[in-house]
């Protein structure tokens, strides 16, 4: 049961109403965050004179030991209406009046929306190292993926011969622009918001700069009423979350159709593929098929914070407690998903014959016998029109392009030579590509070393800014 | 750490990968709709011959012995991947090798497919209790609010007065809608899933009636392909819910905009106003907020379980595990909210004085005026600028409508006369609506009559199936 | 450039205002359901005596000449806020004074809830039709489909032999259960809204159950305030349209992968097929993936018609002018997107040797070899263990379940024997199903009889209700 | 009727199939975008000596041609599949087979990336430019805005007495947001993804770099299969637009509520109110109701596209045409709902006296006098604690708290003194703030200067990138 506090004023609510507003079984997830930023808050308030030094310290103590506590897991927050009065409450039980001090100067509305960025902030230089690793992967298994080829699909039909290093590029391409938005999600989290009071400031004379520095925030949100009332820094990561798991979902799909027998391009290590003792051959993709089931889950979230503010007077609202269920979940989804991509891929094996007799059955380098004529000078459209008709021949006699006789070629076009139709051996088709973006081994060294550098690029935005426990050790040692 | 199970052919899985595929922490919330369907299932195979009697009574003995546990808070669930999976590994602990008859002629995907429907069947049974508990209230209000008068609003400005009985009414309408949309969601996952094997169906001669029968589903699935990949019943489920709660949410509002100083119509109780111990005055209607708020929660999960199923192959994907964090919140979502928009309409009271001021000072009464004109003779936009016209007059005056006199009135029109200008007042204005379905006296007792039809009709529907209790103690009992 | 209408009171807006606010562009989508709601209005107000008979034939005969103009495409509306405007100052271009009398005892809220209303049912008819069609197709094709053998899959893996007719029931489950949703969206939207007024009612002696008749509406909305503002009937409409489109993405998704070289199940015939002049081999499946795109579009407007409703006041908000967009769209939406299907369907075959090659060179009877030794008294865990162990030696051998031999068998477990075996041939596999809902012939002869019912009832409910021109025809006659 | 068009191979498609597939209606918005990518990528084929100069210039001069039709308004479209087969045929019907080698090393997968990518930057320019004047007209109000006093909100209830300036700033603060956030958008969508082919890149000497610069990108795509299969750019722009527009529903919902009779805060322009020839008093808020409302297409429009990409094998598929509807009408909605904005708020002034008697007759002052004590040297919640017992006395002799004597408060408490009581007066309440993001004046005086700076960022963002009729300028005379 929810306890009746005094101090929000609550002591006649209906239990009913308190079971029902209360966030304690959710933002209890804020514990660290809540203890960082009232030490922060409390280091202010003592250096600027507004309360004692004598009650900062004492507070302090007490601060330091629910942190402990809590990272040994023997912290018992008593049942109030959030975390936030759990700790206020705690914290009377141990110092009495001197514990209301902390609230100086400080309202609900900020504290938690202080709460919920230095959250946001955190899961963003976590996502980011994950990231980090990702990509890295990526460019290490494309590095021994440059010779094997296999046909690239549009409309789900083979298209064109490419190496493996450039598929996977691919997907590197897509993470790298999720390093991309999460710098922009971390950047809108990383304000700080304590010291607007409850909408419109305080009269006090706090210094906002210090806290700042104190949580090492990159910049101080600058209007109360947008402070208490604004959640799109929330919105800001849950789309960079739900932009990332599409792509996540789109690689999955790959990875699901390429492990079907019908593909059978990749093969799944037993240890993660999920089968069935009587069907022992059995090597189900689940883990893509759970990766790409989440994707859903966060577009939902997305959904529903866009709603929940959707509407809204400016300031405060209890309406966005309702972010919290939302917001929580998705720092935890967004890190599972990444680890496990990165697990994932190490238990999986490209079959090189099956990907090779994909390409070499099909004809998907006619665009290339197209391209060769045209380097001898043939207008595009008309070379389009000779390769389509050598392309039909060859169905008739049901031989892929790569067999296609020069005989046969010359009676469509008498420009056709031996080395145009070497552009018709898949190997040849991918080393002849090059385009900066194609999948010509230059071009795809140069985007595996992008790679490299986004990895990096990734793993300093992920250190940019301390951690919470950094944070906090500093915290305990701050001047008062 | 999650278990390592035979059954599933997971031997050999990394530990990751159970962790990240369990759904256990959710799904345990289904484990009596388990106990119910397997008990259901066993009793069916047991009068079909296909499994021995002894052994059938055997399992059954544990399978209620696990339903009490669980009643008791005693049951202690082995960490496997699900809940499914932690029964039958309970129950191999009891009973050995015979535990494994339970799944003779049943896959995972089709018992998925029944748990859910189970539950999905008494949270609208739930719902629809709720509803009509809901439903009645509001009627039993709108007849006390008879003769209390208030503006109606569109574009957030005065319109036209009504009654406080007609505004509930209103209300009423939408949940009305809602015991229909809940009724067609019942309807929608009524329907015996079990019984179609992992996909195809099964070859042994099993009997889907008799478990229909025992479960006491309204229908049967009729295509196995379809049965253990459609979601569509949950979908269902959380469109009625989103729908609902979006009436909340536009209630709610209301509610809040009424509770303002600015309006001032309605006061809340002390006991479901949050406060504030520094502004005793405060009565913050953080409850509608909430419900307000958790509207766009429910618009969310809908989307997540949308996005989910988008473009799946047919047939059973894991994909569709993810779910259920969307649809196991659903229910206690649209409880919650329902029970207590319940009680907080009963700790709200209406405001006579100031919503009668707010009719009385404005010029809500023109299209009454306007009305009572085209009853003398004038065509209807003769009339509407005639009190146009005489509306600008009183504007000037700074005069409400209802403070006309007979002389203002004639010189703007000659058709004007005592009788006319009673439909100025407030009260005459609401009495005098006669149409079907407007603020006038008969039609509003007629409205709160049907209301009342309205809360029998839910009842009814929530009683029209048993509960899984109820269900249980037949099947603990029935012939093997 | 939109003009000023004095009946709006709309004198001196900005240009800009205007073109900002009309909804002209899109509404004038409603003009025959405008028209056909004036005529009913009309005559109901004629027939109350509330106007005179002679200009209730004046207006009449030029609401006539408008549809009549309209039909044979010359009507020109004039560039009003919206299309109720245009008709009302078309009205009084052509009769004065006269054309004022329409508008009494109503107002533009009930008027566009009406229109909305009528638009949205006979999109429901026009859908009901074609899904009866598309489901009498499926049944068709099923009957062809009964021994043609193809894999089912899970986690898109091959899982179990079933016939094509069982696949095409499957989908077919899919969209009867749509017809289910229909009959819903069609019950809601199927609700007289006229003659409520703007918000209260009207003191005049109007008598809806007349209008009722005249526009065969099934019932009456019953209160005003909840009338004008309720958008139910859209969401009910977009959401079932939503449901059905998901289907589709689901259908689509399996003809794309089985159009692919990979799979060759299907084969597009080239007049559906989106090809290339180079690679006149090329088949490429757009239809379908075009259809499963616009489920995406779908849920999209979905989503914002809902999010368009949330925490709006009760009563009529200007917000919801906002819904026409999605709404409007979402008929022609579902109307095309169902003819492509059935257009679709009836221009792909399956290529029976690659369906029958799949299921025999895999081991996806291993279930009914498994049931088999059941039948011979096994408890299940067991008979499914040793169905493993042959698995995984055939596996070692490269040998399909098909091709065991006794005595391979038989040193797995003494009893198999050539009963057992027999059900390792796919067509046995799927002869003997035996459940309800299963893949056997006995049960999916049951499941196309149920389409036909299901074709029947959709064709039955899409004639329920006259459509507008029906109506109109009626409506020009009736008496005033 | 849609042509049939031997460029794309589709002789024989059914006409059904060609009207469903058609994107034409909507692409053609995409003409300029079109015409110079083609130009751009004209002149580079020309200097890498890949199609001969005499063919290129022939070319240019009818794409110029085509380019002033356009503008004059007389170009006629052949009714093809899309915009770019539209210019293919048109340019054929000039030129003949020269026609054909615009096509070379170019298909229309990374066509289609190009001129939506070329869209998206246009719209991002045009609508920072207008976030820029919006910014700057709060920054100006804001100014004419800091001695009006009234209450901010918190709950829908008082909260703390602000100034005018103040609010302003907030929404200020909001908007400033959007420019980062439309600032991310351009970023990503200002990258040339012309030069990839289909998927895999051409054999064929094109430079990507002379491209680039021909079209002012500041990034090229690195990876092609990833290129023509990626829409993240329009999703980011359709994030940016929904979060932009929720500010603005927000925005919306207080000046919806500001201008009911109830608050009377302000009064809208006759120009800009929807009124009612009958209700000339009436001035309704129909511009903010239908910016609030566009606010929920924004979200759906969103939705609609992560649905769309949801769970798509990487590459192009065709699902992906389905993004048009959605992204097409992004742009307009921003622009429209920015400059009706910036209009109406020219259009509202806000009511001092109405303001003011909110703040002087309520108890919003409480926290300023709890401050007040705590600077004597209470402890916060000792001081929370006397004011609300003060409150409670004023309340029961209803009196605001601006009237309070320094008898009754010392009777509370013995440090009550007139300093401490000053704090009372509303002015004085604001002007004490003393917290960087309060409302006190030297904050808001540095706020409005931030706002202004935020607008020359914008602007200066608008012109960082040449618009498309510059480029095309340039592309007309630049070197072959």
């Amino acid at each position: 049961m929810i306890a009746k506090t005094a101090a929000s004023g609550a002591l006649n609510l209906l239990p009913e109403v308190l079971a029902f507003s209360t966030s304690l079984a959710l933002d209890k997830q804020l514990l660290r965050e809540d203890l960082a930023g009232s030490l922060a808050h409390l280091t202010m308030l003592s250096r600027q004179k507004i309360i004692a030094v004598e009650d900062a310290a004492a507070i302090r103590e007490q601060l330091i030991d629910f942190w402990n506590q809590n990272a040994a897991g023997t912290l018992q927050l008593p049942p109030e209406e959030d975390v936030h009065m759990a700790i206020e409450v705690l914290l009377t039980s141990k110092l009495g009046t001197t514990a209301g001090v902390l609230h100086t100067a400080r309202s609900r509305n900020d504290q938690v929306a202080l709460d919920l960025r230095l959250h946001v902030r955190e899961q963003c230089l976590d996502i980011l190292s994950l990231l980090s690793r990702l990509i890295s992967l990526l460019a290490d298994q494309a590095e021994q993926g440059m010779d094997l080829l296999l046909p690239a699909y549009t409309h789900r039909q083979r298209a064109q011969p490419i190496s493996l290093a450039y598929l996977l590029c691919g997907y590197g391409a897509m993470f790298a622009r999720d390093v991309e938005a999460f710098a922009f999600a971390l950047n809108q989290a990383d304000i700080l918001a304590l010291g607007v009071g409850a909408i419109g400031g305080t009269s006090l004379p706090i210094d906002r700069e210090t806290t700042q520095k104190l949580l090492a925030f990159r910049r101080i949100t600058r209007n109360g009423l947008d402070t208490v009332g604004d959640r799109d820094f929330a919105l800001d990561f849950s789309y960079a979350t739900t932009r990332m798991l599409l792509h996540v979902s789109r690689l999955s799909t790959d990875f699901i159709d390429f492990s079907s027998s019908e593909f059978g391009f990749v093969r799944l290590d037993g240890n993660i593929a999920c089968g069935s003792s009587m069907m022992p051959q059995k090597r189900n993709p689940d883990v893509f098929e759970l990766m790409r089931g989440k994707s859903g889950r966060s577009v939902g979230n997305l959904m529903g914070l866009l709603a929940t503010v959707k509407g809204l007077p400016a300031g405060y609202n209890r309406d966005l407690q309702e972010d919290r269920a939302a917001l929580l979940e998705t720092g935890p989804l967004a890190r599972s998903v990444l680890s496990m991509m990165e697990l994932s891929l190490q238990h999986v094996s490209f079959v090189r014959e099956r990907c090779l007799a994909a390409v070499e059955s099909d004809y998907t380098q006619a665009t290339d016998l197209a391209e060769a004529l045209v380097k001898k000078g043939l207008p595009f459209r008309t070379a389009y029109q000779a390769v389509g008709t050598l392309v039909r021949k060859c169905q008739e006699l049901m031989l892929p392009l790569a067999k296609v006789t020069l005989d046969m070629a010359r009676e469509v076009h008498t420009e056709f030579d031996q080395t145009v139709l070497l552009a018709a051996n898949p190997a040849g088709s991918v080393a002849h590509k090059a385009n900066q973006g194609g999948t010509g081994p230059a071009s795809v060294k140069q985007q595996i070393a992008l790679l490299r550098q986004d990895a990096q690029t990734a793993e300093a935005l992920s250190t940019s800014v301390p951690r919470l426990d950094t944070l906090f050790l500093h915290l305990k040692e701050a001047a008062l």
